[in-house]
């Protein structure tokens, strides 16, 4: 039995999230039926994070292990030709056995794409929220800064869903405004050790409270404090979030010089 | 009866091309559908050109004339809202009687995206070529320069499609590589005062021949003066294209003051 990390990008609209549920077309399924056609093995594959319906990643780690003669790199192209066209194998990686993809994650990076009421991009309209106002950019950089480091993140929190510790570390959080090839759009970026179920669209979506001038910057420190999901703003839509990166580190691969890139 | 000129993005992907076709999806079929929807007329509307199946438009000009008294901002609001979601209404102007979107068409501007080997981007995979090799850019810019110009383009115009005259003056043509969002591609800018059937996406067929050096640039040279369509590269596939911008004098407007962007 070998141990493998694969890095994949994909395109979550077709589908209802990560995680296998009973007659829903999802990234888990749509991937570990290309293992199953590969190997002929009925493996588990798990993901640094369940992403939800319509988020998309362009750059989920998932670990499993699976008999396999195959080198990494024509496992690969294996594992490419038999997933959808909507899901790409990025990377495969043999790893020491043990790898976890979610709890030996050391960070994770996600992307959040926005344009306002002056800005309609066709060709994104999947990977992009459409907010029909305009928003201030130079509050939420402001926004941005009073969210960074170390706090209770409770109000962040969607409900049902508690863990122990609702403290995490936001280690970086920006909000620029791109402007380029003739389709500018607001990009926020952020990244921390952790994220609590649903956190990264609730910020988004109380930065654009304040960017669309709704309630003054100062607002999101009474947010923090009051650990009241209620406080917050709205949940963000899925579809403008990309799970970027998911940060390892480099003494879980098997053989480093089996890093291949494609 | 009142003339308008309608500017509009589309995602291609999921229609036969601009024009209409008998139990086929098309872009005019659903925009004039819409029209219907708010003036309850039966009208014809002629776009600049017709894109063919899968291309896309960020500012595709349409022109026609309906019964209404609604004001063209109003217009714009009702169209949007009767045409489907990979349609969007940018701008809706009056212009003066006799508006034709073909015949007074100054210049038009594509663009076309390009990514190679080393990188896949699955939520742009609906509008860029995925070259499978390394592309030189350096040659594809010189190669640029050849064709640039006025010339007799007839070696890059499909069969079966004659004009009167395959001259016309390209005024800008680049290929560039844009590294934004982590996802590099060659982005491929072509502007000039007519293009023939399948010009644009030939020329960048021939571009990638240069690009994955097949052939060496000077090889242009040969294919311009040959006006053989057999001597030039492939045809790129369609869904790397995007009409940009079509562009009229500004007096076909009836109001200047109508000139509303959203």
């Amino acid at each position: 039995m070998r141990w493998f990390k694969s890095t994949l990008a994909y395109d979550g609209t077709a589908y209802h999230g990560w995680q296998s549920q009973d007659g829903q077309p999802t990234i888990q399924q749509a991937f570990e039926t290309g293992i199953f056609k590969v190997t002929n093995e009925k493996v588990r594959a798990t993901a640094s994070g369940r992403t939800d319906a319509g988020v998309h990643a362009a750059g989920q780690v998932v670990g499993f292990c699976v008999a396999t003669d195959l080198s990494a790199a024509t496992f690969r192209r294996a594992l490419q030709a038999n997933t959808p066209h909507d899901i790409y194998v990025l990377k495969l990686e043999e790893v020491r056995a043990g790898f976890h993809a979610i709890r030996d994650a050391r960070f994770k990076r996600y992307r959040y794409l926005i344009q306002d009421a002056n800005h309609h991009e066709v060709l994104a309209r999947h990977c992009v929220w459409q907010v029909p106002c305009h928003l201030n950019i130079g509050a939420m950089q402001q926004g941005a800064l009073i969210l960074r480091g170390t706090h209770d993140f409770r109000c962040f929190e969607a409900s049902g869903s508690p863990r122990k510790s609702t403290v995490r570390t936001i280690s970086r959080l920006t909000v620029e405004w791109i402007d380029r090839d003739e389709f500018p759009r607001i990009v926020l970026q952020i990244t921390a050790d952790g994220f609590l179920y649903n956190m990264v669209r609730n910020i988004v979506g109380s930065l654009v409270e304040v960017g669309r001038e709704a309630v003054a910057v100062s607002w999101l420190h009474e947010v923090l404090e009051s650990r009241d999901r209620k406080k917050a703003g709205p949940t963000a839509p899925p579809h403008g979030l990309t799970l970027m990166e998911v940060d390892y580190e480099p003494g879980v691969l098997l053989d480093p010089t089996n890093h291949v890139p494609s």
